[in-house]
């Protein structure tokens, strides 16, 4: 970049971003870049996120740690750093990240004595404090969230979907029976899956991922995934049974009630800034991004509509403004004079922004207001006096039917399969998602990828009926299989 | 650590703390375990922060968030890694951090091309993107914050005061004159005193820095300085005037309304969770924490006191804790029944909970409730029906009192000297801290240090008055001259 050789518009003009129907893959880095969400760092596969983007996972944080600490958990802050002979206490767990790290080696001249691992997760550094501070039954369960920074070396990327450092929330609790550690999985996964749903208005499928798909040193992994407009699965959240693994590798034991002294079960559940991603992709339409209410930076924008005199319609416009933030709703007043209305309108809806209210002359002289809904661009002229109650009735209105509209096209795109054939054509020709019967071997699950590019992305249920539609031996689930992110 | 070895108590007992009064540091480690605010990490001089004590962070997050964002500032998320490259572009600024940096220089088995470091501070990275970012005077002032984790590789450490990783946040703001700039830095640093005062009940002296001690890149660096009851500073909040440096190696450009072409001029702000060790080494005593009500992460803690019948009085206590919670109240109710009342009596004030409400047999027949304060130990009997409003009224009284207490305490240590044997035998024999004319000489800063250990803290007021108390030839300013942490 030469700042030397920048354009300096004297107005800017709304760039036009791809339409998402036209190349959906160029539309999401236009709406990305152009709604100041992130962007491109000068490290290989890191982004910036931008006030605006910040803004969404600020929303997210609020939401989220409010549902954790309600069922108990608190936050802590473990270190950015993992010794290297800790992060190879847990075989499979070393195995999985390894090729990932990012290493520190030097620190000011000095070369170090043992590496460091730059966290990719931190249930090796937690797992080794935690052994420190349980001794009996009585510290148990143990619940700790953290929020923080990890680095994972990508080599493909894309911003918010994979960067090589992103940031997220990881829990990682301590049980004293397995049943326990079980309760907590789930109970996590489910926490997910309604904040997903309720406040992201992006509808997933859920259940368990197979063994190899699971988080590497776990017992199981529960997912949920979302299913994107071009058909690729993006596993939104998962929640780690870990057994006794880590409570092995780390010596976390406990000395129980009945005077023994057992190794504890932990578990582990995480959701990154990775969601932003899923956001964007599910909701934007041709015109750019739709943000689902609950966690839009901004849920309605004043557009003071002055052609001649504007005094009067800056103070109604400051009016609503106040109005409105005192109901708690996040507003925005864009008063600026150097850009055009409909300009405005158009730089919204990219930005998209749920509601946007327009104040003239004539509305005022009427007493009315004009809102306009950014999902089905429908406008309507409200009495002034009913401002409060319609702003949040439509915010509960664009929430739903976002979701219902998410619903409707992941509907669209789950379709069943009793052979292979028909899988791949669901996959490669219709973008979809298939439901089908699997044996359960590693064997056919190879089949999958290597034959469609897809993998299995959980386990629906786990049932008998069917045969495989790989094998054709009898079946021992049902599982969704998708092209993932 | 062995695990195998935990020793396990049935029932745990409180182990005594060093007196702060006998031994103030073996009392500072004390606490900070013993209170579960950190523990060590097993990483050189890496703490984990429990969650004891990052709620004390979440309180400060919380608060002072709010203060910047009603100043205009947005908080986005920038890279952990500043490639060699761009540190290396303000010669002061990579002279000041290169020693101190931790360096990756592996991802997964692949070395790196350039090696990265773990950002000590982030002005290089945000240079970068703003100069990317602003086109023209519009777009300035550009007002941002990031909360984060920062890395300085130092020798001696000690949990909160001084960690080679840290949480901080940091404000880096653009502006279109150094009029501009300036306002910035000085309402800044009047956003730190007033927090650290107000909310914090920590009293500061507050000024510039010597050119010596300014942040390394800066014009001119302004701070404010808590004095430790052992006599040494502690520098707890500071704002930059970084001029065009930054914006110099960084081209941080932007298009004027003359149409002319201008570098933009910078600040930075920032203040990190050292300020908990200034929190815990102000209010603290002999029985173990005190914390200031605006931030502790418990305001209140009910203690039943349960002899024979708990029924009748855990239900009084569980509906106390609804009515205090209710009014806003950080509240926690210990119903554990493995502990005696005079346990967690000890417990808590050692936890530097501000309030304590007993609650036993006779005080629900008298219709009564004890509250005991943490800060004078006063013991009150109040009505049940004058509950909300009492605890209000205790909780401001603390904090006011702990603010009076600890600015007696400041006050005590400051002293004027007149002589160069008088600053001696404030900062050697007194553990205080001195107020001098200083001629503005480099040799003399020196002086202070080589003959007591002590360092210009700031400048307090630029003055031709009197002479400097090293070589006798008049006075440039007055300074505040003491050891440090």
């Amino acid at each position: 970049m030469n700042a030397g050789n920048k354009q300096v518009p004297e107005k800017k003009v709304l760039e036009a971003i791809t339409p998402k129907s036209q190349d959906i893959s160029r539309w999401y880095t236009d709406v990305v870049l152009k709604a100041r969400l992130a962007d491109y760092a000068p490290i290989k596969g890191c982004m910036v996120i931008r006030p605006y983007g910040y803004a969404v996972w600020e929303n997210v944080q609020r939401i989220l740690d409010e549902k954790f600490k309600g069922l108990g958990h608190q936050n802590a802050y473990f270190p950015l750093f993992i010794p290297e002979s800790f992060l190879v206490k847990e075989a499979e767990h070393v195995e999985g990240f390894a090729p990932e790290v990012a290493w520190v080696t030097q620190a000011g001249k000095d070369p170090l004595e043992e590496r460091l691992a730059i966290r990719p997760t931190s249930e090796a550094i937690i797992g080794h404090m935690y052994a420190k501070w349980i001794e009996s039954y009585r510290d148990l369960p143990l619940l700790i969230n953290q929020w923080a920074n990890v680095v994972r070396w990508e080599k493909v990327t894309r911003p918010f979907l994979r960067t090589t450092e992103f940031l997220w929330q990881e829990g990682h609790t301590a049980h004293r029976s397995h049943e326990d550690a079980n309760f907590e999985v789930r109970q996590m996964l489910e926490v997910y899956r309604s904040f997903v749903e309720n406040d992201l208005a992006i509808p997933v499928v859920s259940g368990r991922k197979t063994q190899r798909e699971k988080f590497a040193g776990a017992l199981d992994t529960f997912t949920i995934e979302a299913l994107m407009p071009d058909g690729q699965a993006l596993q939104s959240g998962t929640s780690h049974d870990l057994g006794q693994n880590f409570a092995k590798a780390f010596n976390i034991n406990f000395l129980d009630s009945d005077g023994e002294r057992k190794l504890a079960w932990t578990t582990s559940w995480g959701m990154s800034t990775r969601i932003i991603g899923a956001i964007i992709m599910t909701h934007g339409d041709d015109r750019g991004l739709r943000f689902p209410p609950h966690v839009a930076p901004i849920q309605a924008v004043i557009v003071p509509v002055v052609y001649k005199e504007p005094g009067l319609i800056l103070e109604k416009a400051r009016e609503i403004k106040t109005r409105l933030a005192k109901n708690g709703v996040r507003i925005h007043l864009d008063d600026r004079d150097s850009f055009k209305p409909g300009w405005k309108y158009s730089e919204y809806e990219m930005m998209g922004v749920p509601l946007r209210i327009e104040i003239g002359q004539k509305d005022i002289e009427k007493k009315q207001i004009c809102i306009v809904r950014r999902d089905n661009l429908e406008k309507s002229f409200i009495p002034d006096s009913e401002l409060e109650e319609t702003v949040e009735r439509l915010l509960d209105a664009v929430q739903k039917n976002l979701y219902a509209q998410a619903k409707t096209a992941l509907f669209e795109k789950i379709f069943p399969a009793d052979s292979f054939e028909k899988l791949r054509e669901i996959i490669k020709d219709k973008h979809g998602m298939a439901s089908v019967s699997w044996c359960g071997s590693e064997k056919c699950e190879e089949q999958f990828k290597t034959e469609t590019g897809a993998t299995v992305r959980c386990i629906q249920e786990d049932s008998s009926q069917g045969n495989c539609v790989v094998c054709g031996s009898s079946a021992k689930g049902k599982v969704f299989v998708a092209r993932c992110y």
